[in-house]
């Protein structure tokens, strides 16, 4: 078997090629797992394969300013790492951000080729790919490349390509589109599958967003517990927006987690002082009103809806004014999924054409 | 092989039993093709097959005053069904109706043994299966009977029960439960696959119920019509509810089918006419105002939603006034199926508890 760098044909062989298929599931589901704890920087995930391709070695980004998924996978495999592949969700980087180049990492440690899914994007790290192959390194890209774009790097490459984070809609409605009853009494208008959903999206967002209609309305905690009510150890950072001075009580501005106030009512201002902060993703959870100005901003980039099986036939709709007065000028989205959760139907949509809305 | 009546213990063995379930199965599918043309009587669908389980006969329930499905299989089967199987999606009746009892043409027939899905509830009716026993016949039910009382003859069975038709309320929203824009259009808020789906849905009840507002917003045909506009042999009754005169150039009022006008708001004094009118299938496509009071009095049966991947964020929500107004007066639904349609969602719930609402 050649080990060789300049000639790692060896890494072609079927059997190889069916570990480090196995290797980048690996990957993808190692990134997927730090979501929500790497932002500014990407949530990636790496194994290393020798150069008979056993895993000798498994990583994720670790929170700034901790080191990138190749280093943790690097340290992981030691000498073993010597001659063998590197699988990698995202182009490595090539650049000196707050840690060394991982290119750097990866020649030293001896890798003879180099797997990834997804090019890096930004400006200044890309041609990690380059500088690997002018060393000598196998590289290709690709692998399960859209799965990782759609999936854990979703936010992180919306966030390159536009400079704002990316925003998530969610909600809970009745089957006929109401998020509260007449007297504007909401708890629990979706089942215990779905509320505890929410709170696994919550952990994996760097920002809740609220209005303050929503603060006054509901009291909400905004933090993400387990089903015994415990708090999670990392906290998303709470967002309100509104004009109204929040009540000193409130809970949203307990100590569990911090919060942030922007006395404004334009989405586009609050998503530009997130992403100042380094927040990637979002999960807006305010009520009608916020909601209509995000959807008519045109700066919502997916919806999760849960509709559960109660009829109200009073009470407030999802959305508020949203620009639209006749048919024709609907918003037009594309389902993107729709699953059970527990007794409630979950819809995910896109918006149809390119970024943030139609 | 013993093919007398007295002892079918050939009936019972595994490659007979095989045959009896493959045929409730064409029974089934006979069945709910007739659906919509048997009022008052229920869609029936039967096969026969010979004492060596060959099929030799099939056939359904014809309009009224046609003959039931017995006879029709009966018919096609002729001599070779003397020491056969009749297999029956419902308990063969043993009264005289518009038609001779069934009992009686599967006895004449020399039928040996009567496999059924659904036992009669029908006062008049039920003993079928005691007069055949007692003539020496082998009879069986509840083979695929859930599929049979949930499928095809769900609707007959309700009326049976209640004394009312069975109503299924469809509606086509936005995803935010809107039915209409703010300026009342509304045209095609879903797409082609869920509009031809209505129009099956159509094909299959008794009669189509609506409130003045929508034959005043919308002017409708109410007719079912194929992709290319050419109406179907048989149309459902157009059924307005509503004190307000409806201009005598309605398309609900032109010729193409039958059309009754209730000059009332109350659900129940409709459903009561219409059950004298024979009729067990309602379809339900009224505005907000006559679905929330269906809703409130508890007479939906079925909902069937279909909701579009657009957003409105304003116009009439689905439902209105149903009498709650806090959260814990929800009316609790049951979902049943969710599935694509198109580009839609198509959400099907039945009510919690028993019939007709919670
Ligand atoms: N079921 C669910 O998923 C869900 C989720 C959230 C809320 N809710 C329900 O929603 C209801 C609250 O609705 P809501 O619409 O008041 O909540 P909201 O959208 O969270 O807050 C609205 C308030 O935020 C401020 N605001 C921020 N941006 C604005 C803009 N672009 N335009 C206008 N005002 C803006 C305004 O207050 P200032 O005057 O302070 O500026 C406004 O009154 C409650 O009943 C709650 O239970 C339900
Ligand atoms: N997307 C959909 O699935 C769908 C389906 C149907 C309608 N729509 C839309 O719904 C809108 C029309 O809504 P709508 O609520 O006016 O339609 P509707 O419910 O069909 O008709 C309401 C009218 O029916 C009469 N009525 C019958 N029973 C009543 C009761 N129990 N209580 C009060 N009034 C009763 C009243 O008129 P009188 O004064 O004459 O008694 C009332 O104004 C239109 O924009 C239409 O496009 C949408």
């Amino acid at each position: 078997m050649n080990t060789s760098a300049a000639s790692a044909s060896w890494a072609h062989e079927p059997e190889i090629r069916k570990a480090v298929e196995a290797a980048m599931e690996t990957a993808l589901e190692l990134s997927d797992g730090v979501r929500g704890t790497t932002s500014p920087n990407p949530p990636v995930g790496a194994v290393i394969l020798d150069s008979r391709g056993r895993r000798v070695g498994a990583g994720a980004t670790q929170p700034p300013p901790g080191p990138h998924a190749e280093v943790m996978a690097l340290r992981e495999a030691g000498e073993r790492a010597r001659g063998g592949i590197a699988v990698v969700t995202l182009e490595p980087c090539s650049h000196y951000g707050r840690t060394p180049p991982c290119t750097r990492a990866l020649l030293a440690a001896g890798i003879a080729a180099v797997r990834f899914a997804v090019s890096d994007p930004h400006p200044a790290a890309s041609g990690g790919a380059e500088v690997l192959r002018a060393a000598g390194v196998d590289v290709e890209g690709g692998l399960l490349a859209s799965r990782v774009a759609e999936g854990p790097l979703r936010a992180w490459l919306h966030r390159e390509r536009t400079g704002r984070p990316h925003v998530t809609w969610k909600y809970a409605a009745s089957l006929d589109g109401r998020i509260a009853a007449a007297d504007g009494t909401s708890r629990w208008i979706s089942g215990p599958t779905s509320r505890a959903e929410v709170h696994a999206l919550r952990a994996r967002v760097d920002a809740v967003v609220v209005g303050t209609g929503t603060v006054l309305a509901d009291d909400p905690w905004l933090t993400v517990r387990d089903a015994d009510g415990e708090l999670a150890p990392r906290q998303p950072l709470r967002v309100v927006m509104g004009t109204r001075g929040i009540p000193a009580g409130a809970r949203v501005l307990d100590s569990t987690a911090e919060t942030v106030v922007f006395a404004t009512h334009d989405p586009g201002e609050v998503l530009a002082g997130l992403a100042e902060r380094g927040v990637v993703d979002v999960l807006l959870e305010g009520g009608p009103t916020v909601a209509g100005a995000f959807v008519a901003a045109g700066l919502v980039d997916r919806i999760v809806a849960y509709v559960a099986p109660t009829l109200l036939g009073a009470g407030p709709a999802a959305l508020g004014d949203a620009g639209v007065s006749t048919i024709t000028e609907a918003h037009r989205w594309r389902l993107e999924g729709v699953t059970m959760s527990g007794e409630d139907v979950r819809i995910s949509a896109v918006p149809v054409t390119g970024e943030g809305g139609d």
